[in-house]
């Protein structure tokens, strides 16, 4: 069975509340400003600076050395403060997902992405949704909100790049990737959630005649 | 209700025999080899050139201007063979997207992009699961299977940038995204046919102090 679920997701897609609705279903943990707790608790950053740069590894170079942690030059050596960041939140994630739960970002699908009981879920909308849930939910804003998404996705696939690789985004990174503004918020969570309960091992028989 | 269904896939992840069988299962019919010898018919191309360079469109400009096609002489003008065969298949899936059907490949993600009733699906699956498939489904070859998978969905993902400026495979262009390898072709097919008998437009009513 699929216990850990990880959830990456456009920015105003409702990514956040489909993982918050999945893991009450199930009666899992939910970790994404939680997770960032942890973090900052086990490294000794702020949790100010861990919310604002945790997401966003970009334009941090000054940074490199910067960090006068105590007990932890030698980790530091040759790593500028985000990937130190990095590294830490990859030791949290591992941790928790030790134990059946929801993870919303930080590059969870990657960190787990060989872990058998692990469910990737990838959640996005089109601009006109996306436009519309940000100015319902955060306010409007001196931005446009369609150049407000396009900032906020583009952070987000730079970060998903620089630590992974990988393209933000890119299906077959996923198990699963599904678009709010076709199936709605409440489907989807019907749907993840039908996953993890019926997610014994596959087996489709044998295909006859079949092409692939 | 969603009665269009187009699938883009990975080659051997089992895309097509997911289409085929949710064409049988809502009693649509299925377009693909089917699609190419109605284009066959409609342009007068020979079924043969379209099976090979229907899915391809590199490397073929030399093919410009050379089809003796009669009475379209104007519509071949500045177009190579090509965009040309593009434009046709393109103008074949329109027609049929006007009944409810099942449509693999062929850029009809891109081409019904805007058909309210369409629901677009990609289907993937990991290297190990599709190497072992095609060598079951096609036999051993002299190439090494990772090599053929590698260089068919090289060919399908330019194919698809050359005609849309869309990157093959990337979430947001499909509504649901679905691995083989980890749900099982089964449960893929079960999925798509439960969307779409309840495919009624979305509603998720409020959310309250929600974040996106």
């Amino acid at each position: 069975m699929k216990t850990v679920i990880t959830i990456s997701r456009q920015f105003g897609s409702g990514g956040r509340t489909v993982g918050k609705m999945v893991a009450q279903r199930l009666g899992y943990p939910f970790y994404d400003k939680e997770l960032v707790k942890q973090v900052s608790i086990e490294s000794g950053f702020s949790s100010q600076y861990i919310e604002e740069y945790g997401e966003h590894s970009r334009g941090m170079t000054s940074f490199s050395y910067g960090f006068g942690l105590t007990g932890t030059p030698g980790v530091m050596r040759g790593m500028t403060a985000d990937d130190f960041l990095f590294v830490i939140q990859r030791e949290v994630i591992l941790r928790l997902a030790q134990q059946p739960c929801v993870i919303v970002g930080r590059c969870a699908d990657y960190i787990l992405a060989n872990q058998e009981n692990a469910l990737h879920v990838f959640i996005h909308a089109d601009k006109e949704y996306r436009a519309d849930r940000i100015v319902r939910m955060y306010g409007e804003s001196e931005k446009d909100p369609k150049k407000r998404l396009h900032e906020k996705d583009k952070k987000r696939s730079n970060n998903y790049k620089h630590y992974t690789e990988r393209e933000w985004g890119y299906a077959p990174n996923y198990d699963i990737c599904l678009s709010t503004s076709k199936l709605g918020i409440q489907r989807c969570v019907d749907l993840i959630v039908d996953l993890v309960k019926n997610s014994e091992t596959p087996s489709d028989g044998k295909e006859k005649g079949e092409e692939a």
